[in-house]
């Protein structure tokens, strides 16, 4: 039982992962969520439960913009933390001393304020401390683009994005913001169960995110891509990895056992983003050729990780960054289950099954 | 299924909470670890497995005293923090912060140092912070007190504490140290089960500790301890709840039916208490005569944070401060259990039950 894999540990209508092949956010499909729309829209629909008009929208985008301007106290803490911060450490600990600056009401009635504020100022932590620690200046938390993808894209590299760019932004943020109960969400859900306030649900979140066995994968897999100059090359090391039984990243996943869903669309962008002038076009087939081989020696289809890591490269994304962005999107998904488990609350606490050592009698510490 | 209740989630050899109506730790009888031993030497007990001889004992502690003093990062964040701080979430901040200047290793090659290093700078997180938003000054972070007890005594209230003192914080200390698959503990485990680092693991458990439904029991306990002037009056009010079927804090026990086994000596400390010379006795004599009213009436025995907050208040504490005093232990245990789930990973992931909306068609935001 250790694990809980395969246990259904309570019900939820936030998405439903693992049905058949399918992949949907309340009942929409990821596919149409990630390719027709701003992530703010699937933001909204996971918060809310149903996407937002236009005006609906325009008032949403406006609370998170204006959340993009940060509290003194939030920029001394960050500047505070040294240049070697790992930036998941950085990300939980701006969440928590922002937590400290506006705390949610005892009673929750203002959780979904809350979750937007924080929802716009996320992708401020990482583009003011990036600034400072790497080029000594305090940035303007401010853009004309109105969303979080453009936000990101023009401040921290400090040029205009192209609209490719913006587009797989938003797509990649659609992609990763919510997936049933893994284990940052579960672990999320947790903390909410004992009615603690939405920052320490989210900070759970994050802490729980770093792990390389749940966020990071991104970062392996295109890190591995990178390592070689070759198809020849890297279908060689493949075949190695297989005799040495070695695992390899991005590639099958614990629910999907024939396709994740959402690994065609990071193919497509990535397929897309190879034909910017700039792009390493090669990188591409190298990837292909591997998850190719991966498929066809091992049955093992590759999971959005793979190409996922790809598309960020394509965009000249530190590779440190990538589970950052992670938290910026599976915030919502966090958030929304942070709201479902308060509206049906029962406190989450297993039992363990006892295999230390039996009763045994006391010995003061002078005999020891 | 929701809330896991009487899952059994894993096994563990840290504690027998439930077995019975006995507690352990590691074997030892929580009434001699109470009561005759040092809150340090349950905290090795807990990360290592066995009690310490003379001159271990002398080694941890010598690193827990070292671990008193800050980096200067992470005063410069505690000071950023306003006096208006939950200090709960000043904790979490605090412990954030302090992660991200020492790392630890990803192979976790160092997690028993870390460990101690963090246990050691939990208490000076409150003393610093304290003193310098209450009373404007930066205490030295240092004491001739050799224990955790001791040093949080003298530092807070700024004077020599009484030789009863020490031991009921050791106590106390010890007493909520562990306690199996709480929600916050096995909230860490699953942080743990990402194989994120221990400073995450520890975050997830304060996070959730916050929530009402967990910590703070004893804040509530004595605060409604504290409303009566008289015996009479309490007994009017408890019949008054009990007419109006209100819930009371500071008693039953989802796992301890017939008694909490920690109950008894929170009794006996408050009993011994309430004999210094400027302690309110009247208030032990309400705190009794309710006690014993709700077990005659209710058949519901106390549980810890009954006698508890009682314990607290008599040695001068502020109420908002018996949660976060409740870290400083209970980190022990977490930690405990950081090291079992490492030891043996899966990562921890349930399933849910979807009962959200059927598949349906997405429209455009032009025709919402």
């Amino acid at each position: 039982m250790s694990g809980l894999a395969g246990v259904i540990a309570g019900s939820s209508a936030i998405c439903t992962c693992g049905l058949g092949n399918g992949l949907n956010y309340r009942g929409y499909d990821i596919k149409d969520l990630a390719l027709k729309t701003e992530f703010e829209e699937v933001a909204y629909l996971l918060l809310v439960g149903e996407l937002p008009n236009k005006s609906q929208l325009a008032s949403f985008k406006i609370k998170l913009t204006r959340a993009r301007q940060l509290p003194q106290s939030v920029k001394e803490v960050l500047k505070a933390l040294p240049i070697s911060t790992h930036p998941m450490d950085m990300m939980r600990t701006a969440t928590s001393a922002y937590g400290c600056i506006y705390p949610e009401a005892t009673d929750f009635s203002n959780q979904l304020d809350k979750a937007i504020g924080l929802l716009g100022a996320l992708p401020s932590f990482l583009l003011y401390w990036h600034h400072y620690h790497k080029h000594g200046k305090e940035i303007e938390l401010k853009s004309e683009q109105d969303t979080i993808a453009g936000y990101l894209l023009e401040r921290l590299k400090e040029k205009m994005p192209l609209a490719l760019e913006v587009k797989a932004m938003n797509a990649m943020l659609t992609l990763y913001a919510e997936h049933e109960f893994n284990a940052s969400t579960y672990a999320n859900r947790i903390t909410a169960s004992t009615l603690s306030d939405i920052y320490s649900c989210i900070i759970t979140g994050i802490g729980t995110l770093k792990g390389p066995l749940h966020g990071g994968a991104n970062e392996v897999a295109i890190k591995f891509v990178l390592g070689f100059g070759t198809v020849d090359e890297a279908l060689k090391e493949v075949t190695n990895i297989f005799e040495k039984k070695e695992k390899m990243m991005g590639f099958g996943h614990r629910i999907y056992r024939e396709l994740d869903p959402r690994s065609p669309i990071g193919f497509e962008l990535a397929n897309e983003l190879k034909e910017l002038p700039d792009s390493d076009k090669h990188l591409f087939d190298i990837a292909k050729a591997i998850r190719d081989k991966v498929k066809a020696d091992k049955g093992l289809p590759d999971n959005i990780d793979f190409f996922g890591g790809l598309v960020y490269h394509y965009m000249k994304i530190e590779r440190l960054y990538y589970t950052p962005l992670f938290i910026l999107s599976r915030a919502a998904g966090w958030m929304a289950h942070t709201f479902e488990q308060r509206a049906n609350n029962k406190i989450i606490r297993p039992n363990s099954q006892y295999n230390g050592p039996k009763p045994r009698d006391f010995v003061p510490i002078n005999k020891r």
